[in-house]
């Protein structure tokens, strides 16, 4: 075992990261017990000096969680779990929405690139079967460094903001919608082939991905 | 057999059609020989008093059928033979398309309508990559009874045109892009799960079945 | 902030959407708490003058909703909650049903078309392999100015409803059925490939966006 | 190797099934070499009673094989080639096809159930957009001791026949269409998924394996 | 109305079926209330002769329901409920399974089969990884009228049998397995690839639509 | 019924498969009763000499089966029920995991290769997201006769090892991931088309399956 | 029509974009004839002042718009035609392969990324299954800006380079590979999951979507 | 560049496979340009010791290689180019198939096979319809220390095979079949879901892969 890894028999703690990539490993939270995410996060805390986050975990966890491992904050809209939150960077990331029903996964993006130091902007319910409710918001997305677009259903709303603004745009398709949304397979598909030049995407609901996403824009001009 | 139909042994030709839907047969070219096109299309002439129509026919077998059947007219960009075009019956029909790649389907889709009497109006390459295109003809679609819109890759377009426009709102999935686009698939899956409420899709490439629908919305205020 | 939205925070309700097409937003209900649809609808009253519905919202939802906001009616079977409904305008819309269990998605394109003032037949059950069912319901069908065809399995009835009048026909596949079924998946494909021309699909088990689409097609002869 | 196989080298000819299946392999052209076509047949026939037929099969190999083993007949409509075809044994098969593009398909179920003795009455292009065309043919297909419902596009054909007669009916989707047709996967899942009872479906474009069903139908009886 | 249906309001009964097809309606259990299907069984039994099976019934409401209809019988295994059962009328058919887990299936498809008056052997647990366990049971195979065989997973057992034997095989794919699996689909697609000639195939699960296949095929020789 | 098999009614024990392939009938849990595998057990167990393994177990079955059937073993994380597990034969396993919720599968994977006598080494959560982590562990996973490699998401930990190992490499994708991971079916395709060469693959989370083709290679030098 | 756009008929060319995202509009060549493709080339040079662009263009096209538009330059490989390439803007952009087959889609990246100001590095032929290859070229690839990783079949690269760098990284996925690679939906989807966080996707076999992309990030720091 | 490696400009040689995995790096030809080839084949021959291989090349290629690297050797059947071919190492290898259209991938396994050093058994058109021509070859199917099973449409003859032998067995599904068969998709979800346990699989038409397995397995005794 090299030294930057540390190993807890259960788990293989990637120590080496932050030096590799600017910032601590970030545990997923499903399928950990808490003890487990407990130890983690102590190893991380106590090998690192960055943020240390969890992300997906419920109430009853973090709460379990806390009370191991004292410090910390609960975002229960984003389920996120925090440590040590990175100090402002002054990187704007505007978190553009659809709809109402995005609002879980855009909290998650929200949370977690507040948490490594981004100053986020949230528009809501902006979805594109009402453009002038977009249009009328077209300056704060030009404002910003790089834009998050979260749409489920047919992720229309990432193409027109694409072509609005010349930051990078990181577009997150949804699992909101029914039928022949596919669980969110529809719109991943439409995001990938946008009209709009230069957009890129990640996985369905990861609005973890996203900020991580915008983190790496971070370190460009770092 | 009864007298609703003709039957030529090669084919069953419908000729009820134009009693219980206001139009004789559509042929589809297809699969056809030049000189079946040519006898079904005489028999359509004989026993019905409709437009007749042909189809995706290629520029050699429209000469053949043309030789055969005089009186016809072929618009080779459409694909589309016809006999006894109906007159203008004033219906407004807006065909709509994100892409000069879309332009094939929209040539079919507004030949077939014009063939049928309704009044087209052609708006083309308004993407919805540079939203202004399209903003700026917002009169000239919400003049329209009908819109087709008609778009490959993720086909945001018919959202914000469904969205923008009253009237119904036909879309028209095509197989424009590559990779992720599925021949169609995706833009098909994206039209259907639309944020705009009250689309209806038809078949990938179908300008004919969007052309189609249009008519029969001609039919509600006869 | 533009005058045709109005910005709750937790939503951008589109006040403007009465003005360009003859009717204020309807909410999606899954997925919004109690309060937010009361306060949703509270403004849509307040801005609006037309009908303002809710859709899919279950028993519990309603009574919350219809507590904070008096003068609504739910119907339980069609999952949609009411206030404002328009006045009869005389359009004819026939809901026809494949089997029983299409019954769901048949109530609530039904009760959407009412309450946008659309005089709505049912006529149910009269599945395919009986084909005499349909057939006797042939004059009703044909009364018609459009027909909403809701079948699951395989969903042939639409084709066959789509050959014997020569109204708009809008056909929403459901999800009934099991196994090649693939959840509504082979009934949305089958009515897009129709041999029966002009028809059009809407999304799984979307007895709404059928009812939208009938509401677009009033306003043709408006 | 045992008795009811004979080892060509190149191939392993199942001598015994005729004995077990009361018919000798049929033999499946593409991927073989005249030659070995020539020599399959040969064996058959020296070592079995009954009829040998070779499917799918180009003129140029027809000739070919004709020309090393006499005696031999080839449909080139249903691109089979036949040696010692059975007598009639006054088994009644319906092929019926929605439309003229499932012509082929057709031509190969009924050339090799012609060959295997059945008696074939075709009824052609009664697809269900005019459904009287099928209706007017109800006295002929319940005549049938079993019927072969061939179609492209959504398949509907199958569920109507099914639901007028008693008899078998084995359904063969086509893969003719296009878009959502996805090739005859569209027709394939819509008949597996028919609302009428007891269909039966065999794998896209195989009249063959639907001439086949046929046969083992005619042992019932036997 | 036709005097061929019944309507009920709720549903339409197509009393007319067992003059067509020699069976009264069969009815599909799920998603009716039991009131529903009492009301339609008593239809049925009062308006033909022949037996009467509702299928997918659980054990509460196959108790409500012969509380409102005397005489009838339930196989809780088979889900299925039965008044006025055929009496014998010798078609033998034989249904194999490929593991205990096709059980529920077979079930099924016995009781159904038995209820029409068909002579059923079973014949468990032979798949093919031990295929001796299958070669033993070959003289009960070929004594069968009919073959159906049930099979998950990768379904081989279909194409084993359907070289076996000469009678009809009907083979219904299970959702029995996981992962690749695809509830059912693999081995649905896999039989209707088959390389044993002639067999045909049924929806996932469906053991209901073999037993009305091969409900069929015994008017053949009636 | 010939001697290789044990016909209990229920299910047809395979007890020749020690006598053809070196082990007893596995048997898989899910879908039998408790007193189903205590009898299936007990005959395995008196009919042939080696392990007898019951997979994906519940506790409350294996104590039941535990009950009636003395002598047994049960491996909760791995859900393994055991009966005379072989001796070490010295052939060594290496199972890797990608991360911590692979960990059930490779406990399934370790316990069944353990009680079929093979040496296990566990290298937990070695993802290539810290390639440092794996190329750490280089020495061991070449010492392994063969290495057993189990991944979800996008499975890329099977492409490395296959290209740092010259021993056999059976991959299994789980389902671990959410969204494009489509339950384990990209792990799946990811891993089948590898482009290190001579990889094999399993079906999704069958870490049984790997064990028992790590079990047959073992056979390759007995 | 307003001043952002030139209607040339034919196409709507988006005048107004350089204004909007820094960029000239950048043509898609296929599915345009060579005049239009000029007379596009002709309206951008004129209207704004940055780098013009027409991707996917075979030789012949470029030979014809060459003639009509003087100034431009050919990459065949890359299949880019370019008037006014931008000045080194000290971008760094590396673009690594996974196998030779890549390279296509590499060119194209590369030089649309050339064409746009960056200084690209090639790093060619490094997939993962001989890990050394890539290690070795750690240092060039934490160089870069920003990282462009293409691969095809099952695309593991993009998660090994994910993981070892802290710039942004978008992974290309090709249709490189057979069968299960599925023309490059596999290594779209198995991207998409990749175990390393912060990745984006973009379309398959899109080299300019990928640099389009890498030139937003280019606009972060200007 | 680490001297495991030879950069050639186009392509990265791996030239430290051998040492790693005891084989030196094998080419996959398409998309190469035959002086590529050459140049690569050259530098593993003058910096390895064993077999030098090229899959997939056509004759014009072997042809203009071999001008270019005296001393190798073609098999056109095999598609594959070699030099150096292993002494035979007495490793029995039996390659079986279903039907004589997988011939080819049946050459290709057995080619790279035996130019690996293995003893190659080639058991032909051994399908699982006339399941008595497999049994007739259980012998020499047991004396094999590996057994490849190579088959289309549904693939069931791995399933049949892994159940009479104790021998690692790796199935390799072609594409072989049509419609439902879906490129060989359906034999390689049928053969990962086999009823036999232990079976390993491979990618469609992969006869290299399965050699490739089969070479990994010689190294367990090795």
């Amino acid at each position: 075992m090299d030294h930057h890894t540390s190993d807890l028999g259960f788990a293989r703690v990637d120590i080496g990261r932050q030096a590799r990539q600017g910032l601590p490993e970030i545990v997923y939270g499903p399928g950990k017990q808490d003890a487990e995410i407990a130890a983690i996060v102590t190893t991380l805390i106590a090998r690192n000096t960055g943020p240390v986050l969890v992300t997906r975990v419920e109430a009853a966890t973090a709460a379990a969680v806390h009370a191991a491992v004292p410090g910390g904050r609960y975002d229960e809209a984003a389920r996120l779990l925090t440590w040590r939150e990175a100090d402002d960077i002054g990187f704007r990331v505007a978190v553009v929405t659809a709809g109402t029903s995005d609002g879980p996964v855009a909290a998650e993006a929200a949370a977690v690139a507040t948490a490594l130091g981004m100053r986020v902007t949230e528009i809501r319910d902006v979805g594109v079967a009402g453009i002038h409710r977009l249009l009328a918001e077209t300056d704060r997305l030009r404002d910003a460094d790089t834009v998050i677009v979260i749409a489920g259903m047919e992720g229309a709303l990432a193409s027109v903001v694409g072509g609005l603004v010349e930051a990078p745009v990181v577009a997150v398709p949804t699992s909101v919608g029914y039928g022949a949304a596919l669980e969110g397979v529809t719109a991943l598909l439409a995001m990938l082939t946008s009209c709009a030049a230069g957009l890129t995407v990640v996985n369905i609901d990861s609005g973890f991905g996203a900020a991580l996403a915008a983190y790496r824009l971070t370190r460009v001009s770092a």
